[in-house]
């Protein structure tokens, strides 16, 4: 009797996580962000709906590619790309300039399911910074190229190449203008403005990978071939199937001191902390407005955390969630 | 009666603790690295006597500054200078030459009391990389300067210049002409020669202060750019005065992929592990032949852990240890 009740409760138990299992199931999640620079009240009707549109068609073609079983490294950088394309954010086309006026890219990508990585700082030359950090990664032992020798490598790569009249955009010279009036003795050390912004995507595939992108034109007036966080492997991006994909932006010193996306995946795999919770505690660590992260974990669960006023972002699944956000309010 | 006995208990206890207190107390400790590249077996006799002396020349100036209480930021920073002038180690004079036949430096410090740091990559024209990375930490809001600017931000600074003749030596040219000879495909993407090479040093100074700094002359015949882990805060250095400073050499791509030097400190911040232990578990990440470390804790223990043939590396504390090593054996 004992045995047969135990037999049938097990089977009620197998069928019910099997149904679970059906209608639970994650079978991929995308989290997009498009900088933590600038108070989007502040923003003109105009440039918001630039910016929502901007993330709404890249999120949307996220999630084509992850719907069909895109994988997650494939899905980050199509992503990136089509941001970097969109003059909206500052990546790519339309990104700051540096205190000489001129344009100097950073980009990384990194695939949680080996943990093979690629970065480029400091790049002018190829359309697509995202696209040479990855050819970094599959082509080369290397993780990391600078400058010259980086943009070198991507031409000889037979990526397409793009030259300053396309990265540098009416809006941006403007701004560039503006900052550049504010501040006549640029032999001082003086703050910058808070004028940073990046683009970045985390993904978990149907397979459940994980993979992590981010780019960015970086600091408005930034000198000495001054990097950020974002080419920095564990600091503005990390990926690792065992724990997480992150992506962060905002003032990228702080996020290379305190390895910020890889903190994030350190608590998850040393201290048994959830996404949420690590990520929460990373951003703690951030002065006030210094930034925010996306990640995604490996069964799908998804973070948006900023102490900034705003970030764009955007997120969905393959439950139907879909938000898109210039900040929580709006 | 009992209280008398507690009381006496107690007493004896303080007093034993007290003892072993003043007997055991870690006034300070340094240890210092010239790099996990090559077999020092098949070294000359006086290229290996070379190593040696540098190692002891340069591990005397920091316990002497230790032992009069000098900061371990500035320790770190004074101890990688010396190694920085010494051609047998490949760090500023000496260091390897680029697939160009030039030099490209790179260099980081820690101070692990306030997360401070600052950093340089790809320079050329400052005579002491490591000095160009502190003034990037103390006088600027950034953390990672490379290239051109780098080197005019240097410059402005007032730190001392050296031009080609005083950082490429007749060995390493006579070493890179030998290289060139074996790669004259350069086109190819052949794998690099294992000839790698970095110093570094991390200290725990008396008032319990933890600094870890790194500098290297990076891959012979490295290409495009190419930065290592030395620049990169978190993956060849990082200090932080709650668990660790930690400086590596090997592989660099490895060691940024698992963010290894921030991740021996994440293993003890959150897991609990003690020096030695994560030390032994982020080397056992790398492969065959990767690299080694060189770490410091808050009390004052010390680690040098390695999976190459050899690595430089010597070691001393207020409590008169003192070792001088090329490899396990020798």
């Amino acid at each position: 009797m004992i045995g047969r009740c135990s037999l049938l409760l097990l089977l009620f138990a197998c069928s019910t996580l099997a149904a679970q299992s059906n209608d639970e199931e994650m079978k991929y999640a995308i989290v997009i962000h498009g900088g933590a620079g600038g108070d989007p009240s502040g923003w003109s009707v105009e440039y918001r709906q630039q910016r929502r549109d901007g993330l709404q068609a890249a999120l949307e073609r996220g999630v084509e590619m992850l719907a069909r079983g895109d994988s997650a490294v494939d899905v980050v950088e199509h992503v990136v790309r089509i941001m970097e394309d969109d003059p909206a954010f500052n990546a790519g086309r339309g990104c700051v300039l540096n205190e000489a006026g001129n344009h100097e890219l950073d980009a990384s990508i990194m695939d949680g399911s080996n943990l093979q990585c690629g970065a480029v700082g400091s790049v002018s030359r190829i359309k697509n910074p995202i696209s040479l950090a990855r050819k970094v990664m599959t082509d080369t032992r290397h993780v990391l190229l600078i400058g010259e020798g980086a943009d070198q490598f991507g031409e000889g790569s037979g990526l397409e190449i793009a030259d300053a009249s396309y990265f540098q955009t009416d809006r941006q010279r403007k701004n560039w203008e503006d900052w550049k009036q504010r501040h006549t003795d640029v032999s001082a050390l003086q703050p910058e403005e808070n004028y940073f912004g990046t683009v970045g995507c985390v993904a978990r595939d149907q397979r459940g990978d994980l993979a992590a992108a981010t780019s960015t034109g970086g600091l408005m007036g930034k000198r000495w071939g001054r990097v950020g966080d974002s080419p920095i492997i564990g600091a503005g991006n990390y990926a690792d199937n065992r724990t997480c994909a992150v992506s962060g932006t905002g003032i990228g010193e702080e996020f290379i001191r305190h390895h910020l996306a890889a903190d994030i995946a350190a608590q998850m795999r040393y201290a048994g902390a959830d996404l949420q919770t690590a990520a929460d505690r990373a951003i703690a660590r951030l002065p006030a407005d210094g930034g925010g992260v996306i990640a995604v974990d490996q069964a799908g669960n998804t973070v948006v955390q900023f102490n900034t006023v705003g970030m764009s972002h955007a997120y969905a699944d393959s439950q139907g969630q879909q938000v898109i956000k210039l900040s929580r309010q709006e």
